[in-house]
């Protein structure tokens, strides 16, 4: 890219719009991941038009495209690996339609989640993927990614949200997929295809999504368990007995040490805790799916049960997961919390031998992992701790990490849950789904045939992450 | 084709499992669709090795290959418009798995929806998508169609039950797409791509599905209308409410008088009934759901409201409906009922003013239409009774079906709910798709480069089926 490219750009979507500043081009070049990289150019489209244009000539003059939301994501999927512009999509965040009827809503990509739900609100609905990082997360990047949440075990993910939606191709044109319909059978899903994709096919500009009821009332529990097998058999009992908690959520002893060491919340340091809600629109029938849940708890040595219906309450029972991701950075001074092999997809049976794989692999190369989450919904998530300054740690956190993958697909997982691939995880994507990397590129030349949409990530994504790739922490 | 591709087809299969003797290539000929052609040949796999190798065959000399289920699909899916082979899958219909603890079940394509709801039924749990024809429909066709049901309001669709599946591609491959566990974020979403592709894409020899627990309870009810107006009023506002209904289904007077002719069940012939249900685990929850629906039912002048949650009464509320379907061809002696814009998706606030556009549109064109569906799912279901020996019958068949699409498009609808495109439906779809069509192309390119799997259907299907398919019921 060349001064002409700029005063191309600022013509498109005007002076203010495109920085390229060093400051902001080391911003835009992270994001939550341990990846950086460094952008030729930030473009903020204010519309529709603006991508288009920005497309056509970005496409014309083959120079990579990055779509971004707020840079939550965990895995390198917006780090502009091969440089050229990054879209940051946060100034088109506009709610277009809540059409409560119909039941869906129309918005542009770069809406943040809360301020969606705040809006929703009146209407007595909500938007269910909503995850942990929802007060920054754009919509936009949630359908890339696939996001979910706490709530997935019962209401699903963006792919179940995702009704429709308006995209550019990398050569400038404007499409719809899907339909706002509440069904639909009108051949292939494009914009099923779309959620996932990473940025890697088209520029999502706008998305109908659908949104469910808020339930009246909520209940919380908890349950302590002196060993994580039997914390983990309970889940798989919860799954399968016909229960539909609103939230399963798994805390290991580590994460509970550093929760009590940043809070000093004084939470017993057990093995394992579970929590549980269920939510609903009447109390009787959220009893009888609390007392089950607890029953099973119970007959798997689960103790100090608990629960609430009211808000004081369920905050004080929620507060040990509430602060746990901050926490984790507190477990020890001198180790860094990483976002590596940070969220898998596991069935439920296997949520148990899981975290007691992670915390083997661990201990073999001498890093501190947590296991914990929604293990309503199969999802996983670890934090390696390591002393990020130490070539050795990276090393072991390769080794440790692949073998977790390894672990992972042998039990019929699937490398991410959540978080999506990126680049952090290309590798035991690319292992997992071998077989198909081909055709995945097929795709991907049908949609933007120059390569230009967010180039190197998922079936393109390097194969070794420690080599391949510029990491945030390296000292060296 | 010629002999030797007999012979060859007959070494992969067994000499039993090729067909091709007139009666058997005149009954593969057509499906539940108005259109009919002729196969070369109809081959029954019994393993996916046999699907992989004829595959490859057919790839190497270029023969067409339609996967076929139980030919239940009403728009000519899988009647072999360019001849070739029609690859009868019904032979594969093992259950491979059915998992509790993990929530899924893992099924050969020729399973049929029935058999495999008795065999899930033990566990306490069912497969919901369910479409009427459930009797003979399998799942590999209900995959391919992106298929729904009378439940879909609640439980969704096959999009929303398909986890994950293994798929044979024209070239042989054996590729597995998606992952068991509840959530998913490892890339494309191939698995839904694989969903309403109707065969266009590759064979789909294995499914993953989701199950869902069987609610304890169900309570069934209906309200009278005499106008279709208020009776889409009262769709549009129970959908609005929050409440959430197991099946919302309306009918329209042709279709209650069609009932009655056929089956002297007396139902009065009122404009419009409603038939509601709610399902779930405790009793107060659904008398609170069912009470809130028959509020909403009378703001909007239903009368005649009753609902019962026994067995037998739920049958009689339910008669008119279930003889639906067989009784409309009993309408008038002289008319035949045709699947043409038989099941469209609106706007649940559109309904009603879809009902009335389809009978002033029938007035207009000399036709006898009904509207009838799962109008919780915003599905419009119709069917044109017509003397199909007569040319002008079609011809205002023709204009008659394009004016409905014409308005289904205008008010934010899409050309099908859950019958799936084919070739009845490729005119409206690709008007309603215009824009996507080449990228669909693309798509089909980068899975089926010599365009053998179901060649000429979904975009690449006539745009005028009167003039362009051969209509089973042309008597000139």
């Amino acid at each position: 890219m060349n001064s002409a490219s700029i005063k191309k750009l600022k013509e498109i979507v005007g002076e203010n719009n495109v920085l390229d500043n060093p400051a902001d081009l080391y911003v835009y070049g992270s994001d939550s991941s341990v990846h950086e990289a460094r952008p030729n150019v930030v473009v903020r489209p204010q519309n529709t038009e603006q991508v288009q244009a920005i497309m056509r000539y970005a496409n014309s003059e083959r120079i990579p495209v990055i779509p971004r939301g707020s840079g939550s994501g965990m895995c390198g999927q917006v780090v502009p690996v091969r440089g050229g512009i990054v879209l940051d999509m946060k100034a088109m965040n506009r709610i277009l339609e809540i059409n409560p009827q119909d039941g869906y809503c129309r918005v542009e990509p770069g809406v943040v989640d809360d301020d969606l739900n705040k809006a929703l609100k009146p209407y007595g609905v909500f938007y269910p993927p909503t995850p942990a990082s929802s007060v920054v997360a754009t919509v936009g990047g949630e359908i890339a990614n696939n996001a979910s949440g706490g709530r997935s075990v019962k209401y699903g993910a963006a792919r179940d949200a995702t009704l429709a939606v308006k995209v550019v191709l990398a050569n400038g044109e404007l499409l719809s997929f899907g339909s706002t319909t509440r069904v639909s059978a009108s051949g292939y899903q494009l914009e099923k295809l779309m959620v996932g994709s990473e940025g890697t096919l088209a520029v999502i500009v706008e998305a109908s999504l659908r949104f469910v009821p808020i339930p009246k009332l909520r209940c919380l529990g908890s349950a302590k368990f002196n060993k994580l097998s039997e914390a983990g058999d309970a889940i798989a009992d919860i799954m399968g007995s016909g229960c539909q908690p609103s939230m399963l959520e798994l805390i290991d002893k580590i994460a509970i040490i550093a929760v009590n060491k940043a809070n000093n919340l004084g939470l017993p340091e057990v093995e394992a805790i579970l929590l549980y809600e269920a939510d609903g629109m009447a109390k009787e029938m959220i009893d009888v799916e609390i007392g089950k849940i607890q029953d099973i708890c119970k007959k798997h040595k689960g103790f100090d049960l608990e629960s609430s219906y009211e808000a004081k309450e369920r905050a004080r029972i929620w507060a040990g997961r509430a602060k746990l991701f901050p926490s984790l950075s507190k477990y020890d001074e001198s180790l860094a919390s990483t976002s590596l092999a940070d969220d898998m997809a596991v069935p439920f049976s296997k949520m148990a031998e899981c975290a007691d794989k992670i915390h083997e692999i661990a201990d073999k190369y001498g890093l501190v992992m947590t296991a914990y989450g929604h293990c309503g919904a199969g999802c996983m998530h670890t934090k390696i701790l390591m002393d990020t300054d130490k070539e050795i740690s990276w090393e072991n956190a390769r080794s440790a990490v692949s073998e977790i993958y390894d672990f992972v697909r042998s039990v019929g997982g699937t490398t991410s849950a959540e978080h999506g691939i990126g680049m952090s995880k290309a590798a035991a994507f690319k292992k997992e789904k071998a077989a198909s990397l081909e055709l995945m590129r097929a795709i991907k030349k049908a949609f933007d045939p120059n390569n230009i949409l967010n180039p190197g990530k998922l079936m393109d994504g390097p194969d070794d992450w420690v080599e391949e790739t510029t990491l945030r922490y390296q000292s060296s």
